[in-house]
């Protein structure tokens, strides 16, 4: 059935870019209340177009932007739940834009738009392959659940507030994260984990105004300095984190583990974009298990005093440093940020004035490489790129993950076409329409193996 | 002859304040570009003024504002050099004023204007005295020379432009810079050394881009941690700097040295509007010891990534650091430069991007404590203020204070009658007009006691 969908999207392309377009125009950009609006003309027209495509659709109210959640029961087979969301990144800066982040233009045969992988395009390739599934599979015994949300860029705090409400809707069998990346150009994979994300933000006030360097230099001490050199003694020089209870519950991998992964990535490669001087890891982990299977502490911004041009001698006020960690799975973010605020605590001198800010954690997660859904989505990635499907981790986080995991009850997998050069978050995202295609047929292809009973029990 | 300068300021003391005001009405901010015309008209009204007291009176052009220079030639009799500027520090943050900066107001017999103190306050006052001197004194026995410069807020770089080829003017026997404080109310000081300062910018930079932390995070250096790492191990437990070489040249003082000076200043006390936390100085010296005579080493600003509310996962591109230091006499500015730049490039990580920029220093200054000039100085203040006049240093530092002393050939002399409790740089910058008064008699006393030959030889 793969040439069979190949023909359809080609006969059908034009329509199905312009919608895909008009999808990229809504500039959802859901963490600017400026852009309310937008989001919610987004989601109503998705909705509709979720509808018109054959799908129960629902539009679920959160206290933040909506989540649209369609389904379609084909009866006693598994159910497939499909997760993507519909809302995008700021697009600053925009004068380094060379075309406007909401005119979707294609240059190249690469569209170029906010949102054009991450994740409207990866979404909707998926609405597509359920859309052409629906007109043409012999076979439709799966049931499709599709859940869009248009908070995930801003950690997701309105789905998560009503998962336990629709936990019976949410039920499924295998659940689809389309909003990851290959293996490399050319090279499919499955994500088998993510790490999980904690902020702290760290304030110190040692005055109430900033006093002259030459009358107080020797009388008062200088918040910046205490700040600096409590911040200092978190890292060893091997990189490692020399916070007591910081890796607290990581747990080494087996051999057998280890394994599960795909190593050979070039990471120095890939960054060469960003003309990086120093790369560095953890101890002696690489620097591709640093970013995978290992914990992160990073200062995210500092602040004090003066920082304008030239010279200004005083010792600030204040001083503030914002800290964030990458978590992996069995690390407690509470946990971690406690160990952070007992160390800082006890590495600033006693009596200065200390103000912490905790943001909300969310836990690493490591899915089953084993599973069905992890196998047969490898095989249908197989079937569209001929080549051995790849099986990853990634560094970043995707909030909703863990606890979509466990609301729905299934087995979890991460898939998706985006490559690093697709300058998400960042100017100029793009997606090439070679790759659009690609991932419109593997989820034809996911859709298809499943109804067909799955190679499961063919393939074990 | 105390008293008939009492009367004669009591007599004139409406016309000679409503003069101080015109004076305080120029916003002559040095360091503002936009202020380049008030400089010029308040050169020009204090040239006028300086003329119309009796003083020969030159304008010298500088690099930047330009200085005004005043002479009286009494005949045989030493040449005493008064200096003082007539710049003022901008007056940010203007809210925070309860009156315009620049509209002098009276409130409870206390002036309130940016300048009031520092400098045009103890300027003028010197200027009067001078007046009256010339006006009132039976013997004129002595030369007197008035050099006010506008660039003192911003380290005298016009001035000392041209004190070589303004050398013959400027000799003098006794200089006196009138810029400095009492040791405490209605207890008068002469100050008998300063500390030098010299700044150093630096800035680390590893990528081109702020990276993700999640995709980045493990893989690249984190350049904020750099940062900190290394200027957390610039200062020890005890508040010692640890940068090798950063206290060369530094003597320690003899008791015999120790005894010049008078160590009771309960700097606590004086630091008690600011709401100061934690009080801290070098190793075993007192507060009061490391702020007169130990250099430090300050933090003025800190900068890297995000700095505005809330989370922002990132790895910053870059950070960036300033650090100036106050320096006590023996101490090369440009050593101390070099021992920072040393230490810094030794402890941030091989191979990332490290730009410095380094401002000019100037050296600590002592002077002797037993020169006529201090002596005589101290008599006068003792005339006045009918208590011991008390010999103290400061942290701080007047750019010009130890090049004036060489190219004037004569013995320096710091002395003033400001209070912590004046404003100085901040907001509501204010001096008693009691003060003002006790000021200026301080000043005929000075001239007094010179022009009768001086009490040498009476008091040793």
């Amino acid at each position: 059935m793969l040439d069979e969908y190949a023909t359809w999207f080609e006969k059908n392309q034009e329509a199905l870019l312009e919608d895909f377009f008009t999808f990229l125009r809504f500039p959802s950009i859901s963490t600017d209340p400026a852009h309310k609006k937008d989001l919610l003309a987004c989601k109503d027209w998705l909705a509709s177009y979720m509808k018109s495509i054959g799908l129960e659709t629902e539009v679920w109210e959160t206290s933040g932007h909506p989540t649209v959640f369609g389904s379609y029961e084909g009866g006693d087979g598994p159910t497939l739940l499909f997760y993507g969301h519909y809302d995008v990144q700021p697009e600053v800066p925009l004068e380094e834009w060379k075309s406007p982040p909401f005119e979707p233009e294609v240059r190249d045969n690469v569209v170029y738009a906010r949102g054009a992988i991450d994740n409207k395009g990866q979404g909707f390739y998926t609405l597509l392959a359920i859309r052409a599934f629906l007109e043409m599979a012999k076979e439709k015994k799966i049931n499709i659940k599709v859940l869009i949300e248009g908070e995930e860029e801003v950690g997701s705090p309105g789905l998560e507030g009503i998962l336990d409400e629709k936990s019976e809707e949410l039920k499924a069998d295998h659940i689809f994260i389309v909003d990851l990346d290959m293996y490399g150009k050319g090279i499919p994979a499955v994500t088998l984990g993510i790490r999980g994300v904690t902020n702290i933000n760290v304030s110190v006030k040692n005055s109430n105004t900033d006093l002259h360097s030459g009358v107080y230099g020797g009388i008062v001490l200088n918040p910046a300095r205490a700040l600096a050199t409590a911040l200092g003694k978190m890292w060893n020089e091997k990189g490692e984190v020399t916070i007591p209870g910081f890796y607290e519950g990581v747990k080494a991998l087996s051999k057998e583990e280890h394994a599960n992964f795909d190593w050979e990535s070039d990471v120095k490669k890939e960054a060469a974009p960003f003309d990086v001087k120093v790369f560095k890891g953890e101890g002696d982990f690489s620097l591709l298990e640093s970013n995978w299977i290992r914990p992160t502490l990073e200062i995210n911004g500092m602040e004090s005093g003066y920082t304008g041009d030239g010279f200004k001698t005083i010792i600030p006020s204040k001083a503030m440093a914002k800290l964030s960690c990458r978590l992996v799975p069995n690390q407690d973010p509470e946990q971690v940020i406690s160990a952070i605020e007992t160390f800082l605590k006890k590495n600033l001198p006693e009596g200065i004035e200390v103000s912490l800010e905790k943001g909300h954690g969310t836990p690493g997660v490591m899915t089953s490489p084993n599973s069905e859904t992890v196998k047969e989505t490898s095989k249908a990635y197989e079937a569209v790129y001929h080549t051995k499907c790849r099986r990853k981790l990634c560094g970043a986080t995707i909030p909703i993950a863990g606890m979509l995991s466990k609301i729905c009850g299934g087995e979890l997998v991460m898939m998706g076409v985006g490559l690093g050069t697709d300058n998400m978050h960042a100017p100029n995202e793009c997606f090439g329409l070679d790759r659009f295609k690609e991932g419109f047929l593997s989820v034809t292809q996911i859709l298809e193996i499943f109804s067909r009973g799955g190679i499961h029990g063919t393939d074990e």
